[in-house]
């Protein structure tokens, strides 16, 4: 190409961005089930303009708003073949601008993707501080915030090839998949380590790669049979989002007029005696002041954060969501939301985040909840949190003398109510999270309650999380801030004096934790009768909560003596879970084990016994 | 009559009794809905004899069972006039004896008799602790345990003539219900005071009065317009009840074999997860040793029990039952019970204890519950308990510092839940009763948490319930044993110094209980708005729990003030509760007051405002 041509599509080219300062989504798929698709184009003035697209296209609407600067151009893609459409900005008859969009090829069984289950073991990771992959992206000119690892509020610098880098661990200790707090660009000038406040959501924050990066770690992993997870924000985006500072409409987000903060009170959303203006708070206020609350009863922010979803799944080959403050959205919203994600992956998982302390609270947000029908509510969720599980783990495990309501019967009355949900299988089982102490700090680093705890969660039913570090008994305490419960983990940074990524690393403490970690979760990996099969359970005697989980093929007991005495159980009691077995092998000791007439359990101690 | 045929008579008469013991029900009425009568004959190898029924009656069946000295004959009534229906016994083609069954006529409109509701407000009291207004019964030749009143789980010789006695004064206070504890034979030697343990359910025991002396006690409350709720005990009978004695059959009761106690985990009736032993204890095992439990899905017993409740709704006159351990009982059979009774009374009220901390698990066990509904189950009880405030109530008025969960805020998070209850109306709301600490020893007789306690309890949606004594202040302490919350009231025994039944004889503490429960149990006696009003509440703020009842034509505000601290109200909040009205009477001070902007309310108390 001659210099000169060359230098004239350059500003040529300049122009029309000048014109088109955004397209989102970016670039569409061809063969999506549901045909219609909406693109924003972003620019000034650009709503003077008549759009005009490729005659092969449908276009069923053009919508403005009360912001010039915005423009939606509804269409359908039924039919249409892959490739470029020419969309024309016209001006007075005549093309001011053109833009070509794209619809891409979709990868094969697309829409049947899996998402995670109950056969997944899924491990939590905060980005900035899991691993530092690569140290030249830890700040970036064109966000804010700058590392500063002394900071426990501050970046730290973990990224995606920190996670990249250490995928062989996870596999190697049994995790199958991964999800990671929020990782698109988050621009606030403080505390944008979390990356809850998000300021583009079709980029990801390049403190921790590019779009590139986060695609290829999703390969990676599918490349060792594990499962990508994001964690999705529909409830509001942070103070710096460009559209935020540049709003398409006043209603784009909740306004008072401007900021009130919510009353996090989530019952608000199925109280049959609530005041409106408490409701109004809890759904409409703002999580944060720094975070302004969208308003999903908008459908062009609906449909916004549906396309977006979307497309980050089609794009970067997601095996599921996370959804925070799921239970704090417009209810209708966030339904039609999750609905239109599911009818397009009808196979996919997404879990909300349901903060409730009641078990019937929680399973109202699960898809066909009878809960939720009662107020002919169907959230469409395929997936909630057993926080209530989790409030009974951060106790039990310190109350040694076991009274009516005190020890091991706290996790038995969990499980009485599963009846409850609509799907006990698909439900989240977790000894902490990125917003809770940590099990290890809680329990101080006593190994033999981590067992207990961390047995349960992967021998019960549902999907069971473990908080990154948890299986090196790291500690961090709540009280202390959350800088302290999202400590770097050791050996992800150059110069780590401890590297508890690798054996010879680990300190005797780490590796105990490591080991007991490893062996179960290895353990559960093909293990199909703890993922899928059913629970029976036994009411506690002496602080002994036993257990079975069972299929037509196997039959698992697990014993768990909170007890500080050793125990002996006479088996008689447990014939419905035995179901005739006189043995079994003990999998955490790996031995053979009579099971005839007794069976003895040291203090403090699991016991997880596939019978023979 | 000539002496010599008198006497042969009475001899011919004496032979038959020695055939027939006992006869039950003892008579029956004509006209009844459901047709099908099952009377029991017991007598001294009575089943050797045939039966042969007066040719007008149908019968079904003969039904005989191992133990020779009962016989069961299933006859249909449908048709049948009221009058004596002989019954032959004959054996070899001969009249051994004979029996006259009695079909009495029913009251006019006794199938359609109104039950109590929410209009009501129910006073529960322990006949032996109440009045003694009969000293001539408190011991009786056919009962073994004799009055010790110096002792707290001993006989103290209340009885229903000291009811009786004292209907006015429940009137005068407001009271429209009395639920009694149970006053049927109670045989056992020692703690027959509390009478759960019964020895002959077609008998008031003798030292409360005669079966007549109860049917006295509803027509007296009756005419005071109110209304008499039965403790019916389902679940077991004392070890003394003469059919325990001679069992008709051995599965009459739940036998291990013999006695095994209940694991109390009630639980288990809907955990999916349940270990069928765990079940089998909850459910078969015996409440307490002394207490047989009784085998409803032995369709003898359970038609026993039915047909005694109908006798006794039908004989005395009743308006409701409260059932005791309902949750206790086998599910099945207990929901055939309950829909019997309801299919004869269809405006009848039923009111089951169910003694759980969980609002589905309580929910569970109401009329067309849609958390039974998931598991199949309804067990047409129109009415279960509000355990769950009942809990908070116990702790909420001590919590002056208000945290995210802790004071008023654990009042409204109650009512949060009330969407999972069928019929929220027919819910008993209570601040304490005969199993629990007294209100008032709770509060260490601090008469603004009492205020604040019993106005919630009075303005709440439901059936409230007050604990006799409450009004005056009675203490009692749960961990001192029963008999400690169940004392006598005071002036109920002749030759009481303190006589809390007349203004006169209250003191200074008494009085001022009673005055503010009497208050506001007349202005809540006709004010629709109170019994089936709707409910909206607002999120407690500083301590302060809001809330109004409505209906369409009148308007209550209710403000509870659990901070020690005077509170302003910016009135602007509550514009929904308020409706647009700017004023209201102030009931329990009664003055009018403004409601224009804000309102000022004292600490640590209560305001009930009608708007106007």
């Amino acid at each position: 190409m001659k210099l000169k041509l060359f230098l004239f599509l350059m500003l040529w080219g300049s122009l029309v961005q000048a014109q088109i300062q955004k397209t989102e989504p970016p670039f569409w798929w061809s063969g999506m089930n549901n045909p219609e698709l909406q693109i924003m184009f972003y620019g000034k003035n650009i709503a003077q303009y008549d759009i005009v697209v490729d005659k092969s296209v449908t276009v069923t609407g053009i919508i403005k708003t009360e912001n010039p600067n915005y423009v939606f151009v509804n269409l359908k893609t039924e039919g249409l073949p892959t490739g470029d459409y020419k969309i024309d900005f016209k001006r007075n008859g005549k093309i001011a601008f053109s833009h070509n969009y794209e619809l891409k090829d979709r990868r094969e069984n697309s829409a049947l993707r899996k998402g995670f289950d109950a056969s997944d073991v899924m491990y939590l990771i905060m980005p900035d501080r899991f691993a530092n992959g690569d140290p030249g992206n830890d700040a970036h000119p064109s966000v804010t915030e700058k590392p500063n690892r002394e900071y426990p509020g501050g970046r730290h610098g973990g990224d995606i090839q920190g996670i990249i880098d250490n995928l062989d661990y996870l596999n190697d200790l049994g995790v199958t998949a991964i999800w990671n707090t929020p990782m698109l660009e988050d621009n606030d000038p403080r505390y944008s380590y979390h990356t809850y406040a998000q300021s583009d959501v079709y980029r990801i924050d390049p403190r921790y790669g590019t779009n590139e990066d986060y695609k290829r770690l999703a390969a990676e992993m599918h490349k060792r049979d594990m499962k990508l997870v994001m964690d999705y924000v529909t409830n509001h985006w942070g103070a710096e989002h460009w559209m935020i500072k540049d709003l398409p409409a006043y209603d784009w987000i909740n306004q008072f007029p401007g900021y009130e903060n919510s009353n996090y009170r989530m019952t608000t959303q199925y109280d049959p005696n609530v005041a409106q203006r408490d409701l109004m708070y809890c759904v409409d206020g703002w999580f944060v002041k720094s975070m302004p609350d969208l308003n999903q009863r908008n459908p062009l922010v609906l449909n916004y954060l549906t396309q977006n979803a979307i497309w980050w799944i089609e794009y970067a080959d997601l095996d599921g969501f996370r959804v925070d403050t799921y239970s704090y959205n417009d209810k209708e919203g966030i339904a039609k939301w999750t609905k239109s994600i599911m009818d397009e992956y009808p196979n996919f998982n997404i879990v909300g985040e349901v903060w409730m302390h009641d078990q019937a609270q929680i399973s109202y947000w699960q898809k066909d909840s009878p809960i939720g029908a009662i107020q002919s509510f169907n959230s469409y969720l395929p997936s909630v949190m057993d926080f209530t599980l989790h409030n009974a783990l951060m106790v039990i495990f310190d109350e040694e003398l076991a009274t009516w309501d005190k020890g091991m019967i706290k996790a038995y009355e969990n499980f009485v109510n599963d009846f409850l949900y609509a799907d006990i299988d698909n439900i989240l089982v977790f000894a902490g999270n990125h917003d809770t102490g940590r099990i290890n700090e809680i329990y101080d680093n006593d190994l033999n309650k981590y067992q207990l705890a961390i047995t349960l969660v992967l021998t019960t039913r549902g999907i069971p999380q473990l908080y990154y570090g948890d299986e090196i008994g790291m500690r961090g305490e709540k009280d202390k801030g959350d800088g302290d419960i999202r400590r770097d983990f050791p050996g992800g940074w150059e110069g780590d004096t401890n590297n508890a990524f690798s054996s010879a690393g680990r300190d005797e403490l780490q590796e105990s934790y490591h080991s007991f970690t490893k062996t179960l979760l290895n353990y559960r990996k093909n293990k199909e009768v703890l993922h899928f099969g059913k629970l029976l359970q036994y009411l506690p005697e002496d602080n002994v909560y036993v257990y079975f989980r069972y299929n037509d093929k196997d039959r698992v007991m697990v014993v768990l003596n909170n007890n500080p005495e050793a125990q002996e159980l006479d088996l008689r009691r447990y014939a419905e879970g035995l179901n005739g077995f006189k043995g079994g092998k003990e999998i955490l000791s790996n031995r053979q084990i009579d099971l005839k007439s007794t069976l003895k359990i040291e203090g403090k101690s699991p016991m997880v016994i596939e019978l023979n």
